[in-house]
Parts: C-alpha cells; structure tokens; sequence
C-alpha cells in the first residue's frame, strides 16, 4: 500500500510502498478514508518534535476517520465495516506507530471510538485533535456550562471550534480577535460581542477566559479582564513564557490553568456535537497525493482552516 | 477612652482621647484586649494604603479580640460579657470604621465570631488576619486535604501558619525556605522534607504548593516542581509581576490560583485548630502605650512572629 513517511529532519515526506499492516490480537486495522495534516507534522519534519519519534522511516498521520478492515481476534467493540475515528494520542499511530497518512493503519482497540451516524470523514478527521484539543479546553479545563460568560482569544482553527463548543454549552460568547477580517465571522457564530482585545471586554463580567493565542499580553490582559475569582485557560501557547500579573491574579482570586490536548471522551463528545450540527471545521481538502506538498503549505501558513486528506 | 489614630500621611499614630462608642441597633461595643498590628497599618500610614480609609482622624487597627461591653437592640447573637473577635475585613473596624487600637470599639453584629474556650487573646488577635489569610489559602483555594502532599514557600509568619493548617488537615508537608536558620523550626512543626528551594522537591510528586513568598522565581519553580495537573496558590507578593514558564503550565495543565484574605468562617476554622492546640502564632507581646512606635518597628522589620498589644 502507499505511504507518507519521514526518514530524516529536513527532507519533505517520501511516498513509499509498504506492505498492508496485519491486526495483533488486540489491534484493528483502519481503511482511512480522511487524514488530517496538523502542525504537529510540520514539528516532526523540522526537528522540534522529531525525538517523539521512535523509529524511521515511519508513516506520519495522527488525525484519522475511516473505516475497519480487520479485527484482530480480542477485539469486542467492533466489526469489519463500522466506520470508526482514531483521537489523536501520544501512544496512537502517526506519532508512535505507523499513521493514518497510508491507505491502512493498525491500531489498539482501545484508542478507537465509533462514528456516529451523519458526520463525515473530513468533520470526523478534524475532530480527532483541534476538535477534542478546543473542546477539552473549553468544557473540562474551562468548566463552561450554560449561562457562563466566556471570552475566546484568537478565533483561529482552535478558537473556531472553542466558540461553537461554548456556545453548544450554553454559554454566552465574547471573541477577542486582533484581525478584524474575522470579526463578521465571529458574530456568525453568534457572539454576543466581537473586539479586538480581550480587555476591551474589562466589566462584562467574564467568567472564563480561553486564550488559544498565549502571548503572554493575552494571558495578563485576560487577569485584568475576568470577573474576581474567574478563571483563564490556557491553550495556545505563541509564546514560551510569559509576564503576568501576580499581584491582580492574586487579589482578584483568578485562576489560570493549563489545557493540553485531550481525551477519547471528549473527542466522543465532540463527534456528538458534530453529529447535531453544533460544530463544524472549516476545512480545505486535498487529495492523498498532496499530502506531502500540503505539510510545506501548513508550515508556510497558507491553509484557511484545518487541512484534510480524503481519500480511500 | 484612649485611641491610636491616623492624621496625615507621613506622621506617625497619634495617642488621642475620644468619646467612647455607643452601639446602633445591628451593632455591638466591644472592650478590646488584644489587638494587632498589622503590615497594613504601615501602608496606612505611609501613603500606599491611605486611599482605602474612609475620613480623618481615624482609629486603626483591624485584628481584634476582647468582651462584649455593650450590644444594639438589634443583636441576637452576642451578649455582654462574651468573649469575641472580629476578623480583618475591608468593611471592618480599622480599615472602614474606627478600629482597635483603643480602649473599646463598635461593630457590626454579622462581622463578629465567637471566640472559643481556651483560646488566648493575643492568638485569637493574631488569628484574625494571618491566621485567616493563610487558612483560606491552604484550606480552599488549595484545597488541601488528607494525604495531600503540600509544598510551602516561605517560612514566615504566613508559611508557619499555612504549614500548622496544613498537618492539621492531614497533609504532608515539604517545606522550601532559603533561611537555614528556620530548617530545624520547619522540622519541629513537622515537615517531611526541608530545602531552600522548591524546585529542590521536583520529583517528590507534590500536588499542591502555597507561595508565601510571591518572587516570580518562586512560581515559576513551583510550577517545574508540581506532578501534572498539580495547584500553585499565590498568597506573597514579594514582585507585583512575574515571568513564569507558560509553556510548562499548559503542557502538564498546573492550575495558577490567587488568594487573598479570608472569611469569616476561615477564621472560625482557624481559632478551632488553636483551641484544639494544633496552630499557634509566634507572638511578641507590648502594652497599649508602645503601638505607635510598634508600626515604626514593623516598618523597620524589626519584628520576630506577630506584634500584639494587649490590653484592658
């Protein structure tokens, strides 16, 4: 079968061929139909996140939607035919085994969860990690229920999927977005009030504030923003470090907490709100032979929305 | 009566005789016994706090504990002769109204809290502000509880009461101070392991750490220090800003948590753990007449534990 595959840091991806993986006991083996390309990729090709990988050459792919091809013979939850996503994880395929940027790709039964009825490959790929990332931010980390006033910073892929989240939930939006071509945008997606800036919000009473930019001025701008005893989380991070506040955050009782990634239950939970028309991607498509100039295009920033794959 | 009072800024307490207070209907009279003083008393005086009191001259000092002498036709709760204390609060005696660095002060009835049996008043004085303050900031914003494995910054009056509170509630405790004088008193409190710095605990898989201290180094180490998903509670504010490892918080998802001050029912909390004998202040006593120069020894940081005047 074909393959994207990385062989060293610096050379784009290889289109090999390589033999059709077989299912261990405990493993199934995915037809993919919809591969998503992340900036995670980009980091494995330059050598920022090159040292997760623990072996070469390794097919690449972490953001997977198809359907089963094989079961291996413990497996229990599913058959040959369900159409099935893979959440991206650190222990999943296309960072430590063999990924989704192939025409199969074997997986532990139990990182994978069942597609519902209704959502499409392209959605489901896309749900497997900017989705599952923005919505753990937003309802675990962020605790938004409905009636909590939420502020989003940066309305880019992430914070795209984070306002539909909120809004899913209950909550009442506030997008902080420094490109105001994204404003009418963010309105669409029915915010009750659009700015530039987070503090341009100071007195709306915030709740929660979810900084996907994390350029240290958004985290400080969030203390002076948030009600007393609100709480920020951190998502983006522009950044490494960052000065803050620690004598608002301290008087004002505000919590700032971090979020990373995500978990196979909230990547279901996602899927759901996909599944109701509550969430959607903006994504552009590209076809299987694309992917590997589509990692140059990413790492150019040339992509609007999250970039997909589909094939199969 | 006698009274200790504020002019201008800039010059120091002045011994002045006033009318005694009456109570309104909701108020109480109460003759003090022992009142402390405070760092914010300094600030009273030197300008940085001035802003916050409300006329001139005006009567500080805001940790109070004495007898009940007089009661409004309002009041429920108390009665003459009890034993009571008034917990610091912004909209207390002090900082709001006339306060207790004088013979007798009035109150509002919903502001004060039984004093237990067997309790002191000079500790149950110094329970009102840094006993509170640091209950509130290991009890709930830490949310330290059973089996907890609790890092304190800063071995001062604040960390010496926040380490008592948080053996009372059961936890273990990790002591950073850079003072090794202080080492073996953090050993005879009880403290599993002492070192001068936090980061020195990497490793030790602390879930919670308080930071009495407040450098900006001090978070930031405790922040490389914490298992994943572990609390820092900023208390001390040696900087009012910080550079802190944003990257580090969001990746292994640490909580950043304000607190300040304290409740009522903090303080509560607080003379309980003192009647029970598990937390005590270290007390250097004076008399009435040495309040005024005892905020010119705390400015010059002269002072070993809390100063209490006591009285009456």
């Amino acid at each position: 079968m074909r393959a994207w595959q990385f062989t060293e840091v610096g050379a784009p991806l290889t289109l090999n061929e390589v033999p059709s993986p077989t299912p261990a006991a405990d493993e199934l083996v995915v037809h993919v139909r919809a591969a998503g390309l992340c900036h995670s990729d980009v980091g494995f090709l330059d050598g920022t996140l090159t040292p997760l990988l623990p072996f070469r050459p390794i097919t690449l792919g972490h953001e997977i939607a198809g359907v089963v091809s094989a079961v291996g013979s413990a497996v229990t939850r599913f058959q040959i035919g369900q159409k099935v996503v893979i959440p991206a994880a650190i222990e999943g395929p296309g960072t430590s085994k063999n990924g989704g940027f192939a025409d199969e790709v074997a997986v532990l039964e139990r990182l994978v969860v069942a597609l519902p009825d209704g959502v499409a490959f392209d959605q489901a790929a896309a749900a497997t990690d900017a989705g599952l990332t923005s919505y753990h931010a937003v309802s675990v980390q962020g605790n938004i229920t409905a009636g909590t006033r939420v502020g989003i910073i940066g309305l880019g892929g992430l914070g795209s999927l984070g306002s539909q989240a909120a809004l899913a939930l209950g909550a009442t939006l506030f997008v902080a977005e420094k490109n105001e071509l994204l404003h009418d945008y963010a309105r669409s997606l029915g915010a009750a009030k659009v700015a530039g800036d987070i503090t341009d919000f100071a007195g709306e009473g915030l709740d929660v504030v979810i900084d996907f930019a994390g350029f240290g001025t958004t985290t400080d701008g969030a203390i002076h923003t948030l009600r007393r005893g609100g709480r920020i989380v951190q998502v983006g991070l522009g950044r490494a470090r960052a000065e803050i506040d620690l004598q608002a955050l301290t008087l004002n009782e505000i919590e700032l907490v971090g979020s990373q990634a995500g978990t196979k239950e909230d990547c279901e939970a996602v899927l759901g709100l996909v599944a109701e028309g509550k969430l959607s991607s903006r994504i552009t498509e590209i076809g299987f032979e694309q992917i590997g100039e589509g990692i140059g295009r990413l790492e150019r920033g040339e992509v609007v929305g999250r970039l997909v794959a589909t094939f199969g």
